[in-house]
């Protein structure tokens, strides 16, 4: 997508054919700077400092850390020692174990004087899946947003959360890229962008992603979306997962639940927009189900931000001693959720809209 | 109430008996500093520049600034000059005009040489109402929370949004009232402190508050609340109200709403604790008819914060070209609303119960 005019994707292969450039996600949106990776620690490092984030990037991230490997090392002692260190930098991100078992079962059957180019086109494959899959979940999902726009006539209100846009991926996004392709097609739409404490993505990211492509937006606290809602301000929400149950709960930033029992209360349609490899088909009620990652406190306690002479810094929010506590996602039911997007397609939030989709998935 | 072990009050008059002291607000919650008012124009710089806030603060703030004005010249022009500068500091704060019309009416029949000492008695009085107001909510409330605390046997957490503390008023708060008259009555208690952006009085005031008072709390982004609620972790929510209308709709700082639903979804029950002076009587249908404060879109992009070197800094959080949007309050519909706690008692969240904890004001 477009950062200034050009064309970027979060991450790409080194025109050495080797190494492989990131964007920078920590200094934005202050700063576009990018980074190198030229071994496997450079992209563990890239993934436990955040660099990178969202979890289809990190898994591409990963199987790109493990060509690195193999592209210094192809023997089966340094591929493990690889797999390790890079599992080890974000050991609940699914798509992370996903995309390195992947590369290493592939590669334990090939030959090793060929184990560098197929880990190198195993890499390129996930990145390029991913962006054939994020396609699609824009296709579909502008469908939803085109009908609505027919309907009204008039510019659309879209407010999402967090960010699920391209910089969570590899390009265009999942919540996001419905917003992208409906904007292409023509669509006349306006983002309320929830700046999404504690990490503020929403703030940082999303309305980064949103002035590079031209898309209207307007950044809102947290807490705005529902009167926003209450005063016919938004035509529909749409949301990222990190993970999906059988019967349709989505786990995505917390404050999510928020808006939809928001949106539930003044019939704005609430929809999640998610791969399918989110969907865990194994469980259902996502509330009790879900272990919800804790992170540092000094997420709420402390922000960075840009100061006046151009500083990236970080100041304290509370007062000391104050404790703070950081859930990093919710769960919403799915009896909150109009309907789930994925690159097959839309269907009702529940176990049979799911299995409908996917019915070679779900069992 | 406390800090650091010393019980204070938000104003005061001095050991002078002219000028008035003030906490300032501003610094809060990284310094401890106090204002001297000499004059009519530093009480409304104090009111314009927040260094009081909360409204019956802001109205005992206006009376004390219109004595100050009277002990420099005690004519009826001084007073309407006065009068005049202190309303435009905060125009749609409903007790700054109705303290100001108070000590105006009182003053214009009274003698010029008697004129001083009534407007500081006038000032005074209306400072002592408002602490036993706030004396009296507290007791209603905690009437409550004991009946609570008896009924589930452990530890009470009790999420509150905002600051209706002490720092609002002159002394015991609205919404905290209840929260420190338990606490003094020997239930155990935590509190869920909202940091309620985009000004962050939670993370700073209210948490400020509970640290002075002993009361063990924890700050949490606005966003977590309903996934608190979700795992059972809220037993209550307390918040303040601005304006309430006849039928109990409550309008309080943006997101209140939210965790209303939140609330109502997990069965918790949520109280507005308010003094009888924000009930509109006016007014049945808050959404439709209360107007809402827009504020500047700095307090979205930006905010202030300590530095590691101790020095407050404001920085910026949004990329550059991004706009914001900043509503500053939501209203909650009485139907999410279990009661509401005012000076008189706890009544029913609906005009019948307001009407007959309030029948000499509802007509």
């Amino acid at each position: 997508m477009r950062i200034d005019g050009r064309d970027y994707r979060t991450i790409w292969l080194d025109d050495d054919g080797r190494r492989v450039n990131v964007i920078d996600q920590t200094r934005l949106p202050h700063r576009l700077e990018t980074c190198t990776l030229s071994n496997s620690t450079d992209a563990a490092r890239a993934i436990a400092d955040m660099i990178v984030r969202g979890a289809p990037l990190i898994g591409v991230t990963g199987a790109y850390g493990l060509a690195l490997a193999v592209a210094s090392n192809a023997s089966d002692a340094a591929i493990d020692a690889a797999y390790a260190q890079l599992l080890a930098t974000r050991p609940t991100a699914s798509n992370l174990r996903w995309a390195l078992d992947r590369l290493r079962s592939v590669l334990a059957r090939a030959p090793v004087g060929e184990r560098r180019s197929i880990a190198y086109a195993q890499a390129s494959a996930i990145a390029e899946e991913d962006v054939a899959a994020c396609a699609a979940i824009g296709d579909h999902g502008a469908g939803i947003i085109e009908e609505i726009f027919a309907r009204k006539g008039r510019r659309l209100n879209i407010l999402t959360h967090c960010n699920a846009g391209w910089l969570a991926t590899v390009d265009w996004g999942t919540a996001l890229a419905p917003i992208y392709k409906a904007v292409r097609a023509g669509v006349d739409l306006h983002v309320w962008v929830d700046e999404t404490r504690p990490r503020n993505q929403g703030a940082s990211l999303t309305a980064f992603e949103l002035l590079g492509e031209g898309v209207p937006h307007t950044v809102i606290a947290d807490n705005t979306g529902g009167h926003l809602m209450q005063h016919g301000l938004v035509d529909m929400c749409i949301v990222g997962s990190d993970r999906t149950t059988r019967a349709g709960d989505v786990c995505n930033k917390i404050g999510t639940y928020l808006k939809a029992l928001a949106a539930r209360d003044n019939d704005v349609p609430f929809y999640a927009a998610l791969p399918t490899s989110t969907i865990d088909w194994r469980i259902s009620d996502g509330v009790r189900d879900i272990p919800i990652e804790q992170r540092s406190a000094r997420e709420v306690t402390h922000i960075i931000g840009r100061a006046a002479d151009g500083a990236i810094v970080e100041v304290q929010l509370t007062p000391d001693g104050s404790a703070a506590r950081n859930d990093a996602f919710d769960v919403t039911p799915a009896r909150l959720v109009t309907g789930i997007i994925t690159e097959r397609g839309v269907c009702a939030a529940s176990a049979e809209g799911l299995r409908a989709l996917h019915p070679d998935l779900a069992d």
